[in-house]
């Protein structure tokens, strides 16, 4: 069984819950992150960095360590960027015709500067596996999750545009909430999607892929994994951090089919080879680990020797995480 | 004599063209960064990450180059982050009656989540000089220069909590323009500063300074400065990206004299330590180079191993600006 909460490996492969969203207007959480307490294969303590907002001493050793899996050092402190909490919050769902419109609506959305902070996608399946696991009735059909910051007049305007753009695009059934409990209420669906998705299948596990492409090439590759998905035996769920071209799909299997795993592990092979054909990223947010690894090589070529130089600099012995990120 | 065009070092301390301006936005370069082509030590060549917005694929090259003084290898291709131009874009000045009061209006403008696209900071001598240089009739007094990037409704509601906030702290005087020519006459006392303030004591050189603190700790850090400033026989002035905490002071010296260039050495000097006993950095954005290397110490301890161990693994033969950053 795959425990959603935490990131696990079942056939090689990556299994994660997938209910993070991303903050557009806020980066991503490597860019929220200011200094670090590291402690070193030999047991010395360093922060790597001051307190100041900006530096130019040295290296970048703060996000050498983000995101290095445990490989590099243990980490011990983290100290992370805040924001104030803005005057006014409104969420918003609408319905899209097809996957690309709602693609091409958020595309237009960052082009027009329009500082939206938060846009989330979910595919068919994954409407009708909300509807199912919440009882609601959304159309089920490809759907974006907005949520927008700012004083109430910057959000009405906000709002007010991003609704003209999504009906260019064919969106409808624009629904927005402002008060705490409502705009709770339309986020919770989405957050609940890992869950209602595999209750579509009661038993069975869920390989949950991560890829990242630029945001241009977004709408064909996930039209792409739509097709290839409907093609398969296997139930498929896409939801996506469309603002940061990043999507997940949920793939349903039974673990106690061969036939199954293999089929599972095809879909999300060609899922990542789709990615990296189209100059993206194997793993936009979950990843190397060891699933990953032969995919990092195809992404990275001669930076992964780079990368293993600066492993033997900073854990000679290899005490820190090892097997993960290079091959041994 | 200085080139004021490029950071360069007289006597063991950087001297550098301190005209940039900074995004609060947008945040730093640093953060613009995308991806990097490198050439390595031994002649291969790298990119340090694919084209998708976000990565978790291994760990963070990019930022490791970045900031790395040629010192790591040699950067050919550098691919930026683009944002759409604003609709509206609107510049403000606004004089405050001490420089406490004006940076206590940036941290509240940014407590407040107002998205401000700039806030530079004049003091009163800076001010002076671009008055006299470009005959403009400025008050002499330390000096916000704003700029506001948004929807005209939002740009116009900027400007109005803005201009409220700085009224709360004795903020006076406040000029706005929109037209880009209105604008750029604006922001042009602000770019001219470097060379109006080298043209208060002709012949003379500057040395500009670098320090970046906490937001939290600027006002008084910025205060103890102009203090030993005006205690000095030299003629200093202070400018900020205080939306930052970062600030530079230029400090003016009779290149001919051993008085004058020890004088303007201690003065940089205790600019420096005054930073670090704020918890800040010796070094916003110039770098380390030369005449830093005992305050990259003093700033990161044991850290400068850490850097020292990278140096070593990606450059063994110490090809890459040798002699930069780390004592040989």
């Amino acid at each position: 069984p795959v425990d959603p909460g935490a990131d696990a490996t079942i056939g090689g492969m990556s299994a994660t819950r997938a209910s993070g969203t991303n903050a557009v207007r806020y980066g991503t959480m490597r860019e929220n992150v200011l200094s670090l307490t590291v402690v070193l294969a030999d047991g010395r303590i360093i922060n790597t960095a001051s307190r100041a907002r900006k530096s130019a001493a040295g290296y970048d050793l703060t996000h050498l360590y983000v995101g290095s899996e445990g490989t590099l050092g243990v980490i011990t402190e983290i100290r992370l960027r805040l924001y104030g909490v803005p005057e006014t919050i409104t969420a918003a769902v609408c319905a899209f015709p097809t996957v690309e419109n709602a693609v091409s609506t958020v595309i237009e959305i960052i082009q027009s500067a329009i500082p939206i902070a938060r846009a989330e996608l979910l595919d068919d399946v994954s409407m009708a596996a909300i509807n199912r696991y919440a009882k609601l009735d959304h159309k089920e059909v490809p759907t974006l999750f907005f949520e927008f910051h700012g004083t109430p007049t910057s959000v009405a305007e906000q709002v007010e545009n991003v609704k003209a753009i999504a009906a260019e695009y064919g969106g409808h059934e624009f629904k927005w909430a402002s008060r705490p409990e409502d705009r709770n209420k339309l986020w919770k669906a989405r957050h609940d999607a890992y869950y209602a998705t595999l209750q579509l299948n009661p038993g069975f596990s869920g390989l949950s892929t991560d890829v990242c492409v630029p945001i241009s090439r977004l709408a064909e590759v996930i039209y792409q994994t739509r097709m290839e998905c409907d093609a398969s035996q296997l139930e498929c769920a896409i939801l996506g951090h469309v603002g940061d071209g990043n999507f997940h799909t949920l793939i349903l299997f039974d673990p106690g089919s061969e036939d199954q795993i293999a089929e599972a592990r095809r879909l999300h092979d060609n899922m990542v080879e789709r990615a990296l054909a189209a100059d993206g990223t194997c793993t936009g947010e979950h990843g190397i680990g060891i699933g990953k690894i032969k995919f990092l090589e195809q992404e990275m070529g001669e930076g992964v020797s780079v990368m293993r130089a600066l492993k033997t600099a900073l854990d000679p012995d290899n005490l820190f995480n090892p097997g993960k990120i290079f091959r041994e």
